[in-house]
């Protein structure tokens, strides 16, 4: 019996309420160059400090596995509790999500370049001189309105920014991956779009509907230099993932501003609570939601804003909104709550990292690790330990009591 | 090579003496209603806190799994280095053990409950009425007293509370799981006990002798209200499971006073020592039989008693009970002294949880956390991090030295 079937005979549907709050990249390093404090340890959070004084356990989370630093689409199937290494979700979906395009089960999405080709066809600059967000959305504009099909299957193309676009194929007896096309340097012709797995009839298929798109497309795009051709990247289908409710026995909502998230909440069946912008009105919204849904997923970007653009103070301060706000979800306080990031973005590495986010974690049975504040130094004395992330949600069940005992 | 390969492939024959401490349901959590303190934190244990400071290791063990509540089967088989999820130990087998009954590889037992039967054979009361305890060993010596074997299969009958009773079957070619018997509700006939792997032929073998075993009963309990039917479930066997002495190359003893936990020791083979009752008795008895066996399992079972009872000062008194005689064992000190719970009982929540449960390791290499106390939130920052269970004794051999290095 592995977990996951071990979590599932044990479960036992129970009526309660969680909230999820994920401030992306929250986790951080000190360095000597900010006063050896992280942004959650500068920062002001009376809010938070009161929380966690009121019993909390704290731990610190590894996000996909010791030394790796993940996207957000593994950050967040982590903290949905899908396996990251069982569920890989193609860069072409995430790119997808990313941009507000829904996707199904079954759809094959491509994030693609548009990039310049000479005569003979050899690829000059995989990038088409970075060429401008308006240019790019008007080749696309073009692509869609010439293409709607390709033989049976619908197509659909949405502009990125610059030089990047993405292509979803829906259909059915599709699957993916499949090799690039991008021949990975100049002076190559595109490459074709191959399946990785040979005996792949539905790769075939698809790889044959990626070389006829070809056929179509390069044509509308002649003589349009810089841009005069494209390569497709991270072909991939969306992963049939299980349900959240079927695997929970909670009604999941996810309250994000970001598309990304909003898609990937949608692959794991959230439904998805649209309105709010700011951290406020996402906690008002979840106050008033909070008869509708039992588990309440709630994203706050700006955290891993500031940490990519390495601005500390940023960050300290996108944490003090972010505590200012907590009082309004806290007047209707769900039975469990955890506050966490998905990653770590460290201001000083200004990007992802691998390094264990803090998780606090809030209920009448989580007992409390007597200490002062949420922050990762704290963390590292909390009685959740280093912990995989894909177990939170196991654990958030385990305090709200869904778990019968195993054994006698 | 998987961990157990590895250990095995460096097992070295070592003179070594180690006493596993076992507080059951030892874990707490720290709750505004007492103080914010856990029943280790409020108890005053001057021989334990001597011990600490002569230096221990300290951390925290998951039983089973994060957010898995175990039961005293999966909690000890966890402590005693058998992945529990790998070995499981039946619910008839444990209330076997419970009640004091030998059981050897490949016997089958179940749990029974007498229940009421309407003229027609439906179940009317799935309890009989909790009939008292001297009526249900009545019945059970009527039983035992014409049922001696089913076909060549010895048959066993022990009354236990209440309308409970356990039958084990003693014989070759025998399995579980079956199905249970029990429909569940009132107002259906019992059921018939099948195979879950519909292939096995012991199951079959097994299913065909649970049938026979109603026929021979039944007509012995006519007219017996309100207890003239029964009611069996968790029908197992139990599981062929290494053996203590082969796995870690030393002889193990228990000195448990109650019948389960001499039963989960008896499981993996280890020796029984009878006859002491307190744990001061058990400590003395431990120095009596310190140059008989290598490996002694010590369990204490009032602090989960008091966790059941959500009795704090109970559960304080008895930690201050065993402290008390802490030091009868310390005067003939093991080279590996492990004290810990197989799982948490908070108090706060009157029953066992998941909470990791502290665990202390004393010995000459075991360095030193320079920790003041043993408890949950000291034991947060020990050097042993949170680990899962089975790994206890790999580590307490490990300090007896009983592992040659890997590789060069």
């Amino acid at each position: 019996m592995n977990h996951d079937e071990l979590y599932a005979k044990l479960l036992v549907k129970t009526p309660v309420k969680m909230a999820l709050v994920v401030l992306d990249g929250l986790g951080d390093i000190a360095t000597p160059a900010q006063g050896n404090l992280t942004p959650l340890e500068a920062a002001t959070t009376p809010n938070l400090d009161r929380l966690v004084k009121n019993g909390c356990a704290q731990g610190r989370m590894t996000p996909v596995a010791p030394g790796i630093t993940p996207g957000s689409g593994p950050g967040h199937l982590a903290l949905f509790g899908y396996d990251p290494l069982e569920f890989e979700v193609g860069r072409g979906v995430i790119e997808a999500l990313g941009l507000g395009l829904e996707l199904n089960a079954g759809d094959v999405a491509a994030r693609a370049n548009f990039c310049t080709l000479d005569a003979k066809g050899l690829v000059t600059d995989r990038r088409a001189g970075r060429i401008a967000t308006e240019i790019c959305e008007e080749l696309c504009a073009v692509l869609s309105s010439k293409i709607k099909k390709i033989g049976n299957t619908e197509v659909t193309i949405k502009a990125g920014k610059e030089h990047r676009f993405v292509v979803i194929f829906h259909g059915k007896g599709l699957e993916g991956p499949l090799t690039d096309t991008d021949p990975n340097r100049e002076g190559l012709p595109i490459a074709s779009a191959k399946p990785v797995n040979a005996k792949s009839a539905k790769q075939k298929k698809m790889a044959k509907l990626i070389s006829d798109f070809y056929k179509a497309a390069l044509p509308l795009l002649k003589g349009r230099q810089p841009a005069n051709g494209f390569l497709m990247r991270g072909v991939a289908h969306q992963p049939a993932i299980p349900l959240f409710a079927d695997r929970y026995a909670m009604r999941p909502a996810a309250i994000a501003v970001y598309p990304m998230y909003k898609g990937l909440a949608q692959l794991v069946g959230m439904a998805k609570i649209e309105g709010p912008q700011t951290i406020a009105e996402q906690f008002e919204r979840y106050r008033a939601e909070y008869d509708n849904y039992d588990f309440f997923f709630i994203h706050y970007k700006y955290t891993d804003k500031a940490g990519e653009d390495g601005n500390f103070d940023a960050k300290v301060k996108a944490i003090q909104d972010f505590d200012a706000a907590l009082p309004i979800l806290l007047k209707k306080k769900p039975d469990v709550l955890v506050i966490t990031g998905d990653h770590s973005t460290p201001c000083a590495m200004r990007g992802h990292s691998w390094h264990p986010q803090p998780v606090l974690l809030h209920s009448a049975v989580s007992g409390s690790d007597k200490l002062e504040r949420f922050s990762e130094t704290g963390a590292n004395q909390g009685s959740l330990g280093v912990f995989e992330a894909k177990y939170l949600i196991r654990l958030m069940q385990a305090n709200g009591k869904m778990f019968d005992k195993f054994g006698a």
